[in-house]
């Protein structure tokens, strides 16, 4: 027993980056394509379900950019510290973490068909492949089964599993409900300037982005990490969804004023017609007449119509009360994680460092 | 404190009709409406959400037969007693019973978008509504996530509250592997009869209808009687799975030599290209040459064309074919569940006499 190790190094020598967060996701996928929900592939047409589920999982789930299931981890050695987890720890971190991602294909798949949109991460999306079509349908239902399959298969002994359950169902609600806000705020094809006001603006974007985005991982994470105080759940929302607006505006922002080559993608929110935060801003400033600009100019594909918005937010000093809003909602988010002590600071600041002043 | 009255009468004068059992639903739903997930109805925006959603159920959920959903008491009935049930006992099994209409509500709404259906339950089906469109790709996530909404407020402290939502994901997870075993067997525009096998139909068949038609009311009711023995669940599936095999044979029988006028329809699975129990059949027994005449005249839309399928399956004596698995089936079903020794004989009897030769 010469050169034991110290138990803090025998625990584990886990590096959290992509490629060992995307290991997780092929052990889950294997496990998933032989549920025991699924009929075993023992005929050529069962063969052939197994093979279409396996596709659904690999083109849908794990090529984003992971923040979101890549936080989980983050949170739980927050709290407990990196060093103090053990490989269990770390892979069940990772699987929540998973789940959250599975959670996001499933709303992704379903969004892009309701809004007719041609890629999605680089590639045509899923509805768009000739042979898939509405059967996408389908197979965003299949994509939320593997939530609860994963639940099932790794904390069905867990005193939390319950209450992770709840968690990904209270999620799920909240973020078709802010599908549905948005849906009926800014209904395709038909568009009333009145309802884009702040107010508005900020229950969709709570609802649609950030419970599933911020609180999720968080809520997650501190499940994870055995504390049960309903007040730290409750300090953890309000901090996240004010974290989750800021994210959102952020990215409306960078819709109109990032670099192209640096987001990967050109902005099309003032031609689609957006309910964004940039024309949500400008409508609370705007003389009348400034309103008429708007009104004959957004939502048209025509440059000159885009230009006509763009100057108009220049008219307005958008970018400014942009940056304005940034500093405010920074500072404010910092003071209340500062003065709180129900958690480590770390649970978020290290989220807020992530995105805060981001160019991407 | 004269004239006293027993304390069984004293318990609930509830009768299970569709009426009584409808009154549940208005409940629910009303419980729905100011669900903590949605975001209080006190701005247009959120007021305007709220009505949509209640329109959604409203549309979706209560216009069934409601056989399944009702079937939840009748097993807990069949177990306990119908004159023993508290009220409680009773408007839980009613509520059960209501998550299993949502489940179905979910499923129809996705799938007629899928199919490209036209009408359902007498009336256009939703995503046909002109105002609805592709915002019913997020209006069924919305109606399954009323079941888990109403299982948390009507089951959190339920000792088999976990055991339940399992219920409920597993089942979703084999109907939905059912669609995609449907969907790959016999893609919409394309047909291969050498798919058409009794083999595939029986999978098909038994994860797209069985469990969630049969399989869950009787699973649902021996939660709630309390019943935790795995080997009872085990019995109940594979007879539910057996007679949810069955129901979806009668229901094809009956698409083509059903009364029009009694089941509320004109059967078209010939012309739609169904993987039905009686082509799958005919395939099996017909010669090389009468398979030439299914490839030539299945899922077409002309009367010569179906005239040719009807005359095939008489010549080949198909409606005989029926009775006899009928005759079978029925007495295979009677005799394991007067063989077994588990469950009060009555919780399935109770189903078999509701499906046993119906003409609708």
């Amino acid at each position: 027993m010469s050169g034991e190790p110290t138990p803090k190094k025998m625990k584990h020598s886990y590096v959290h980056n992509r490629e060992n967060f995307t290991k997780v996701y092929e052990t889950l996928r294997d496990e998933l394509l032989n549920d025991e929900c699924l009929s075993p592939a023992n005929s050529p047409q069962a063969k052939a379900a197994q093979e279409w589920f396996k596709e659904v999982n690999d083109y849908n789930v794990p090529g984003g950019k992971l923040n979101r299931g890549m936080a989980v981890y983050d949170v739980l050695a927050s709290i407990k510290g990196a060093d103090a987890l053990s490989e269990e720890e770390i892979f069940k971190s990772n699987a929540l973490g998973w789940c959250i991602e599975w959670l996001q294909a499933f709303f992704l798949v379903a969004d892009d068909i309701m809004d007719g949109s041609i890629t999605r991460r680089g590639q045509p999306c899923w509805y768009k492949q000739p042979k898939v079509g509405m059967i996408a349908c389908n197979d965003y239902i299949l994509l939320e089964c593997c939530i609860y399959s994963i639940l099932k298969r790794h904390f069905r002994g867990h005193p939390a599993y319950a209450q992770l359950m709840d968690l990904f169902h209270e999620t799920t609600f909240q973020t078709s409900h802010g599908q549905l806000l948005d849906l009926t705020t800014a209904p395709i094809g038909s568009v009333d300037l009145s309802k884009y006001t702040e107010d508005n603006y900020l229950r969709i974007v709570t609802y649609k982005t950030a419970y599933y985005s911020f609180y999720l991982p968080v809520a997650c994470g501190l499940v994870l990490a055995g504390i049960t105080d309903p007040a730290a759940f409750d300090l953890a929302k309000n901090i996240c969804v004010e974290m989750g607006q800021y994210f959102q505006i952020q990215d409306d922002y960078l819709d109109c004023y990032g670099d192209p080559e640096v987001i990967g993608k050109i902005g099309t929110d003032i031609e689609d017609n957006k309910c964004s935060w940039l024309v949500c801003t400008a409508l609370t400033i705007a003389s009348e007449e400034q309103k008429e600009v708007i009104k004959a100019n957004y939502g048209h594909k025509e440059a000159t119509n885009v230009a006509a918005i763009k100057a108009l937010y220049v008219e307005l000093g958008i970018e400014q009360r942009f940056k304005d809003y940034e500093a405010a909602s920074y500072a404010k988010l910092e003071s209340t994680i500062s003065e709180q002590t129900l958690l480590p600071k770390e649970v978020f600041t290290s989220l807020l460092a992530k995105i805060y002043k981001r160019k991407k």
